[in-house]
Formats: structure tokens, sequence, C-alpha cells
């Protein structure tokens, strides 16, 4: 009799517990310039991210997934429509010159791309941005016309805008004077704050940006759990200029650099409770993961990729591998060491919502649905690696040929240039930090590796680079 | 009345659950030449140790701990003694000379010191040592002899007693030729194995001595749940050169130095499965970590340090920082990134065990209990690196200075020793990889580190390399 009854009363708790919607959320949870090595679960020795930590225990730790550029606006583009930026425009075409949008940039994401938001819609959702956009500053570009319904932050980079030369940029001394100030402010930099299509505070105070980021999410899904929903948070930190709210300025171990990824984690877990206090956490997936890898020249202030090789701007591994934590919503947890890239998360979306596969054009993303929730092999099993409008470097399985290579962009003793007469070869399985070139042993996997780049190019029919046109001055 | 019977029910599964034994079992669990970066929770993107990774979230994972030395024999007298090996001997006096025991060496560990298994046998504990011992292979250094009541190993390292000169050495291509056979099998290295004092295979078979070390070490458990017990197994793995029985051939995504890691990670799982199966689990303290960091000059069979500069035989971060997981035994779950050393085990077992402090000598190490137990942070504060006999860098709270710098040995292009006329500054904390010197700015801290190592100095009054003593050939 007794046996019974607990019987019914844990039945019935786990009923209550059970959230019954039949629609998956989704949440993009999206860093700026943070590298493979910056969580504690990917390695890092003394900053600490206990939220984050449990999301990879609790959910999926991927190890080799990829952002679709080394650079922030081009990984962007990749991330929102599936597709290699080479296919739309939005990646530069020349070293050092316009890689990314600027201020004076005239043009952005092209209005015939389709982005998750714009499909999700097709099935009902309701789709927000937070955070830094960098897809086009003028209103035709900005998320509202991408198809999210509300829009709250920065049009580009942080560090845009600047007053001072120099303060942008690792060249000279002019970055870290700002730090020698008593008080942390962020008046260096001109950076507009907006609310849908209007700009409401500039220069934005970014000492409690990230902060207000999350605040605005959690208020959203206590707004919206009874709706469909699609979060984009695409945090505008820990991209140079560092800056932290009061509550976590030294608070880190690790220096500004992990004050400000603590308070990102933090805020992770102040999502993470709203969605159980609204009892929607079973039914809402989280992806958190990073456009690109440290920016190195930037010392204590830029992260650092761990065990692997150089970071932001090059396509080496750290540059382009980042964390990439899957929580939530029947995903089986587990450490994936199989590729997965930002390109996958449009289509994985698709499948799981339901709304219809795109196919008047080219994915360059696979579904994850099965490897996320069926536990099984990831379907993608190459990677190609531009930079700018070259490619550099691609991978097919545990192999990774490298057929130009250069260092971080304004790294002065880096930043040369080598087209290498006789591609390099990794195996990353086995030497993560590219440091044993194996090609002469295996010509084969080289020509395999070439072919694959050929049919490649064969198949990019756009030419346009979209970054180049910015005002005269 | 029902939330009664509910309640009583679950405090009768509580008590069954938890053994009432008042003392706690040690077991270390020591590797070879792992590097900071192997393991799935330190960072390693393609090996898989669900067993240690679980461990380090249940328990501590220490991301600040250092071995006492950089190389085999003194690392061993450090963590068996609590006392760095420069005060008795254990260390050598030249460079690539006799910087660990061979298999010519005269000496041992000098039977004046004290190893936790003697300290431990003052309060009724029986101890085994099963692995490597490498201090002393003569009767009166081995196990036995030092408070140990049952020994079942290897007596050094497994790449000594080479049958061809250059296999057990990176410089030149004999090492690599033996594993273009077939059929792997250890008899190029004509190593003993021992049981108590006497050999009982020669050579040993290397390819399964991961699985008898770990199936020992659970044999033991079965037959001593009720007795009070110290187990130190040191595994020979995965020091060069790498072996992995058939059924961990071949089976990480990692190579072969994966294999070896994959199938330790395995035994530790038998090992944590065996306490539970005989309900001593809740009373039995694991500390899991590695004598040195990773043999790089070995490439793909050298391991990885991660984010950490440099590897084994330096004195850069690479060679002496390693993973350590405490794990059971009222442990506190957590990431720890205060100082901890293979010296304070002795301390926090002789703490935990009720044993009298070691009064008659200096003791290098600190006992830990009440960081493992209480949360408290960590008593340590400093760490001197000591390469042979010379101190070469001093770590105090954040900073480390570098007063010598010189690569690995046997690696030819790095091994220059440079003595620095001012030393170098870094601060850990927020530059793990040792990158940016801050020397200039830190004249303060330069002077307090200096005066540190010359108060050490004082304190050494052993002043004999044991090591150096070699049959004549």
């Amino acid at each position: 009799m007794l046996m019974k009854k607990i019987k019914f009363l844990i039945i019935s708790i786990f009923l209550i517990s059970c959230n019954n919607s039949d629609h998956t959320n989704f949440i993009v949870i999206f860093l700026d310039d943070m590298g493979y090595g910056d969580l504690g679960s990917y390695g890092h020795p003394t900053i600490k991210t206990p939220n984050l930590d449990k999301m990879s225990i609790e959910g999926q730790k991927w190890t080799q997934f990829y952002s679709a550029s080394s650079v922030c606006t081009p990984s962007r583009a990749g991330l929102l429509t599936g597709r290699l930026p080479i296919r739309n425009g939005m990646i530069g075409s020349e070293n050092n010159s316009s890689r990314v949008l600027f201020p004076d940039s005239e043009f952005g994401l092209p209005e015939s791309e389709i982005t998750i938001a714009e499909k999700l819609k097709e099935v009902g959702y309701s789709s927000v941005a937070i955070g830094k956009w960098h897809l086009g500053h003028k209103k035709q570009f900005l998320p509202l016309n991408n198809g999210f319904d509300y829009y709250y932050g920065i049009p580009y980079s942080n560090d845009m805008d600047a007053i001072k030369s120099g303060i942008g940029c690792c060249v000279g001394q002019n970055y870290w004077l700002q730090y020698a100030q008593k008080e942390l402010n962020s008046n260096n930099y001109n950076v507009p704050l907006l609310e849908n299509n209007d700009i409401i505070e500039r220069p934005a105070d970014q000492t409690t940006i990230t902060k207000r980021y999350s605040e605005k999410v959690v208020e959203y899904i206590r707004k919206n759990k009874n709706n469909k929903f699609f979060i984009y948070l695409a945090h505008s930190l820990p991209h140079i200029p560092l800056y932290a709210s009061k509550d976590f300025l030294g608070s880190s171990k690790a220096g500004l650099y992990g004050d400000v990824i603590e308070e990102i984690d933090h805020g992770v877990g102040m999502i993470l409770e709203e969605l159980k206090e609204q009892n929607i956490h079973e039914n809402t997936m989280i992806v958190f993961t990073s456009d690109n890898g440290p920016w190195l020249p930037f010392k204590t202030h830029g992260g650092s990729a761990g065990v692997l090789r150089e970071g932001k701007g090059t396509t080496w591994e750290g540059g382009q591998r980042v964390p990439a934590i899957f929580w939530g919503a029947g995903i089986s947890p587990g450490v994936i060491s199989g590729l997965g890239s930002t390109l996958d998360i449009l289509p994985t979306f698709i499948e799981i919502s339901g709304a219809e596969k795109i196919n008047d054009r080219i994915i360059d993303g696979y579904s994850l649905k099965k490897t996320l929730i069926g536990g099984e092999s990831s379907p993608r099993d190459e990677m190609i690696f531009y930079r700018n409008r070259e490619i550099y470097a691609i991978r097919k399985g545990e192999y990774k040929a490298h057929y130009i290579i250069q260092g971080a962009y304004n790294y002065p003793e880096k930043t040369e240039k080598k087209i290498l007469e006789k591609p390099l070869l990794y195996n990353l399985n086995n030497d993560p930090s590219e440091k044993f070139d194996i090609s002469k042993q295996h010509p084969d996997i080289l020509d395999k590796i070439e072919l694959i780049g050929l049919r490649h190019k064969k198949s990019v029919k756009f030419k346009e680079d979209l970054l180049k046109y910015r005002k005269k001055k």
C-alpha cells in the first residue's frame, strides 16, 4: 500500500514537472571573440564558469565545432543563414581592408537571404535579437528586416567609432591607456545602442551592457512563456574593449577578461533559472558558442585558444574552432568529438521546428538533430576555411590541409601571408595543435581534399564583395 | 501520515547507503608523463575520459596543481615523502646526465626518509604499491622496505633496458620503427616485472600492463574491504614506449596515446565500481594526478600540456602543472584554482588518518584537508621549481619568476640553457601560457620572490646527489 502511494506521488511529481508543450524554443547565445580555451569545461584554469560547465555535463559538449568564419561579419552571416558567407557577399576581398562591416559601410546582409528568424516565423515562432548585430547598420539591414520582432543592441563591434585613433587597435599603446583610469567607462567609443530601429543611447554604456542583455532575455522569456520563441543573444563582449559591471569588476582571478566571461556565465545562469521558473526548460534548446577565436594581439584582454594554434582572423584551428554547448530539449548528454559548425544551426532548427526545408539555394549546414537527440554520429565531415575570399584550408574527416597560411591581422610580427607550394597536412584528432605535418606520408589524402575544394569553388555563384562599399571620406 | 512514512523510508535508505566506518582509505593514481591537457575535463578535444570527468565533477578539480619535479625519480620522491627531492639526494646535479635513476644506478630513496606508507602503518593501515617505482631497484630501496606490504610493478621507466640504442630516445628514427610492425609487442625493452622483491616476468609484457595494474587494485580492494588501506597505483604509462591491450588498441580517435589514456580511464572506472560494490566508496579518497608534464619531443606519443607552455623536463608550467582530481570521502565538489602540489599529499593523509605529524625534519607540503573537506582556500601559496639542483623559477601567489630558462632535454633545437640577467615575471592567473613578461612593472614582487628563494636555499642541508652513483662500465 505504501509503495503504491509512493509510486503515485512520484508519477504525479514527474507529470507536474514535465511541460506538455509539443514545440521546442530556441536560444542561441553567441559570444564575440571568445576562444576555445576560455571556459572551465574547455580547460581554462582560472576563469570560473559554473553554469556553462553544468550545461556541458547535462547537455552536449562539442569539441570540434567551427564558426563559419574567423571574423565577425561573415561568421554572423553564416550562422543566421546556414550558408558560407562567400555565397552572399558578406566576406571581404582584401586582406586588412574591409574584412567586416564598418560604421561607414553601405551594405549589409542581402534581403534575398533567408535567416533562421524568417524560417521560424513560417511555423509561428516569434524571434528577438539581443546584442551585437554587425550585418548592416542601416534600417533595411537591421534585425527587424530580417525576421526578428524585436531588437536591442549595438549594430557593429564595440570598438568602432573610437574617438581617439589607435584605441581600437593593437598597434601602439592607446588601447591600454584607458585602463589606467580609476573609473572604467566606455566613452571612448561612440557606439550607439538601438532598440528596434532607433538609437536610444549614445555612447552606449558598455560597462552594464552584458547585464542588460541578460536581463532583456530573462524579461522576454517571462513574457513569452506561452509562445514559441527564438532568442538570438549575441553578446558584444569579450570583444575588446573589455568592460564588466560593478558586481563583476575585479571578481575573477583571471583579470578583466575573466570578469567579462564570468558575468556572461552569470547571465546564462539567470536565463536557465527563468526557464525553470516558467517551467519551459524541458522544451527549450540552448546553443552556446562563439563567433571566432580569441583576438591574441590584445594579450591578457584577448582570451585563449587553449591547445589550439593561433586565434581570430586566421585559418589555424584557434581562429575558428570554438566551444559549443547544446543543452535541453531532449539532448542526450555527452562529449561529441564529431565535426559541427554554426552553419548547422539553421538546418537543425528547421528540422526540429518542423519548418519547411530550404530547397532553392545551396545550404552549407547539416541538421545535427539526430546527433543531439538520437546520439548518432555527426553528419558533418568537412569544413572549408576561408580568409576573405580565398580558401586557405580544408578539413576532411580527421585531416586538414593548409594551402595558404597567415597570422592574425594587426599582429605586425605575424601577419605575413605565405602561399604554400606544397600544402601542409595535419591529423587533427591526434595533433590538435597542428604541429606535425604529415603531407609527405599522405599524397592520396591531399588529392581527395583538393577535389573537395575544386568542387566547392564551382558551386559558388555570387561573386561580389558587399563589404567593400564604404562612404568616401 | 504518508509524508512521515516517506521521510522514514528516505532516512532508512540514506543510512543503509552510508558506510559506518570511521576511517578513510586512500588511493593515489599517479600517471607517468601525462600532460595538463590530456583529459576531457582539462580540455582535450578527442581523448575520452568519462570516468575521470565524472570524478572531477563529483569531487574537486584542481587547476593549479604541481608535481614535485619535472622528471620521474625526484617527482616520486617528493610525493611519497612530502619533501622537495633536493632534501634527500633524489635529484640530479648535471643536465642530461643522471636526472633520474637508471638500471645501473647504485642508490635509491634513503632509508632515513619517511614515506606515506610508513606513516600510515603507524595508525594501522596496510599499503600496496602497484606500478612503476623508480626510487631504487635494489632490494633495500624497493617498496617493501619503504612501508608497503605488497608490490607489483616495474622498478624503473618502461623505456629503460632498451635492446637497441636510440629506441628509448627521441633523436633518430629508431623509436618509431617498432610501431611499423604489424603486431605491437614490448620485447624491445628488457624491463623486469616484480612481485614484492622478485622478478616474475622479463621482459614485462607492457601491452597488458595497464590492464593488469587495474585488476590488481580491484582484487586488493575486494580482499581488504574491512581493512584500512592505502593503494599507490603508479601507472607506467603514458610514458613512451606506448602500449595498449587488444581491447583498447585503435579504439581512441586520438591515436595510440589516446588508447593508453582511455585504458587507464577504464581502469579508474573499474576501481570506482569495486569501491561501490564493496560499499566503501563513501570512505575512500582517490587522488588522481601525474608525475610531470608531457614528453613533447615524442610528438603524437607525447601528450599535451594544453594551454600551458612547454612540457616534461622544463620549469615552464607545462613541465610541472598537472591535472589533479580529488574524489570521495567527504570532499566538497568544485573547481579549485588555488595552488596545490603532490608534496601536499603526505601531510593531507597524515591529518585525515590521525597519524602523528612529522616534526623532526622540514616537510615542504601542506595539509589540504580544510580545502578538500571544508572548502577553505588552499594553504599553499608558493612553489619552488628546480631543474636538477638549481632553482630555475619560483611562484608566489599569482606571480612566477624565472631565473634560468631551458627547453626539454633530448630536444636538440630547444635544450639551450639561459641564465637570465634579469628574471622574467608572469602573472599565471591571467597569463597561464607564460607569454607576457611583466618584470619591469613589478620590481617589488621580484624582490619578494628573490627573498623566498634565498631563505629556502638556507634551509637545504643535505648536499649530496645520490643519482650520480652508477656502475662503471
